[in-house]
């Protein structure tokens, strides 16, 4: 993606470092976080200095790597196995996250006992993984921009976008490749609360690449809708079902409810890795639940009555039934055929 | 309503001054404002030191009621109507400003020119206004609470609770009854971007009350939709139309449309001055737009990306077909019937 007319990633490996785009900050700043251990990565997803379903898969995958790297010799199975639990526990919803360490674990574990080899496959496996993550979106883009008409004003719902993926994004990667084919598109930008990921990260995005957007709160989406200012929906997503079930930030069901009730399509764009083939599902995926103080408190700021509790689910699930289609770097699936489609 | 053990109205006059509870600093500060002309108390309604269409009525009302009280003789009748009409100007969507003010307004031209007599007059009409305002919504409280069964899940959008109104409430009117007559109930409060009135106001008047409940998201009501854990919607009004439309804050229509989708039935709870009985339906009230720094920024703290623009539209309209029945002092009745059965 081009921040300040220079090309990054959201997460790359560089000098013996995991390097992160510092997404707690952005806009408000521009920092790169440098990890030298599996900890410190682990710590930074748990924090949400990167966040986004294909981008943590890809952080674990480097996570691990840099465990691999440091595993001492004569215990590295065991070293690696709890660096691997430890990553992936960090967040339990996004299902790219296990996929992504996961990835690179097995691979590793395969060149026991040569070290060596092992460690320098830990850090190719997750180099591997992130380059095709990126490459995947790169192609649903562009297969997804077809759905995109020109004149249409698209709701968008978090940050799907290149900061959430490796690079180019998921929603957002259609959308950027419809404004690269010249289409004349507006996007409605939900600041998604309690995080702002929208109104932060995702105008940010759009902003650089001067597409045209407005920001707007969660729930005023249906204002737009009933004034037939909405042509279409995309979002991301953090895990997909066998049924075609997916889960995705607090607030997207809603989305998905407001476009059927209003004959509007909805989409959900994703890498392969957010295919879970284990699930079958929305009941089955478990949703996290984060502190009540990001509701409370913006920065420092309280917002909430202080004697109250606050619930934070930070993910919902939208059934296959409210779900347009799937739009994958291997095609655009109905929700139910689409974990075979991208099997295939 | 009780606040730390004293009873109080959101605005009342006293010694020749029109005084308000803060609700912009509640509740993380209880503090009462005092107003002796009406350009202050235009004002106060502006900055939305008092908010809520049925306590705006009213302090529309006391403003014109100080106005009639310091209008010079010789040009009463001009000086009232231009008072008037800032009153009204303050804010557009809610009708109930308008029939507050021009209550007074009639009411006290009666008498001219009997300036004495039409100054007390004003001040008699508000008062009466006041108390009329505040008897009708706890008789509404009443009928309504005759809806929530015991171990409901009530979801509320904004803040429709005494604060709102002269004093009992509207949409929380309901529920402190249902409270009282020891119904055990649970409610979900929406936060309400972007002013917080829900996080703030109606989560402090349910903390005062001593009834459970939760505050949420704008958007994560869907999740708990989703988990059939909502059982009623209820929330108030700014404008009822002649075919059963309603005007309220921003984000009610999605959740009338996710009541529908999931079968829960979604009332609307207002007193009389609620009724536009010259507005055939939605489409022809006037939306508020705010300006986008309520959404940039909560405080001081700045949420969005500065170079994007926000948009914020203070209301939505909520067709009356979403609408389950419209709770009244003079009973529950379908949206379409509503605005007759309450004149009859």
């Amino acid at each position: 993606m081009q921040i300040n007319g220079q090309e990054y990633r959201s997460v790359w490996f560089e000098n013996s470092r995991v390097k992160m785009i510092d997404q707690n900050k952005l806009p408000f700043a521009f920092e790169i976080r440098e990890y030298s251990s599996y900890i410190e990565v682990a710590a930074a997803i748990r924090e949400m200095i990167v966040r986004g379903a294909p981008a943590i898969g890809a952080s674990g995958a480097y996570g691990l790597a840099l465990a691999a790297l440091s595993a001492p010799q004569d215990k590295f199975r065991a070293y690696l196995r709890s660096a691997r639990d430890e990553l992936i526990s960090t967040r339990p919803t996004a299902v790219d996250l296990s996929i992504g360490v996961n990835y690179v674990y097995e691979n590793t574990l395969k060149f026991i006992p040569d070290l060596d080899h092992a460690r320098q496959v830990a850090l190719l496996a997750a180099n591997e993984f992130a380059n095709r993550s990126a490459a995947e979106c790169l192609e649903l883009g562009i297969i997804g921009a077809s759905l995109i008409q020109d004149g249409y004003r698209i709701l968008t719902h978090c940050n799907a976008g290149a900061l959430a993926t490796v690079d180019h994004g998921t929603a957002l990667a259609t959308i950027r490749q419809a404004h690269k084919q010249g289409k004349n598109i507006f996007v409605y930008v939900d600041e998604t609360r309690p995080r702002f990921q929208g109104a932060r990260l995702t105008a940010f995005e759009l902003e650089q690449e001067g597409i045209p957007h407005a920001i707007i709160t969660d729930a005023a989406s249906g204002f737009y809708f009933w004034k037939n200012e909405i042509d279409m929906v995309i979002t991301g997503s953090d895990r997909i079902c066998l049924n075609g079930d997916i889960a995705n930030k607090i607030g997207t069901y809603e989305k998905a409810v407001m476009a059927r009730a209003h004959k509007v399509p909805f989409y959900v764009a994703a890498p392969v890795s957010t295919f879970d083939f284990g699930c079958e599902n929305g009941e089955d995926i478990m949703i996290e639940i984060r502190d009540e103080k990001e509701l409370k408190f913006c920065g420092e700021t309280p917002v909430a009555n202080p004697n109250s509790i606050a619930l934070n689910p930070a993910f919902d699930i939208t059934p296959a039934a409210y779900i347009t289609g799937i739009i994958t770097p291997k095609g655009i699936f109905e929700p139910a055929e689409a974990s075979q489609k991208v099997q295939a």
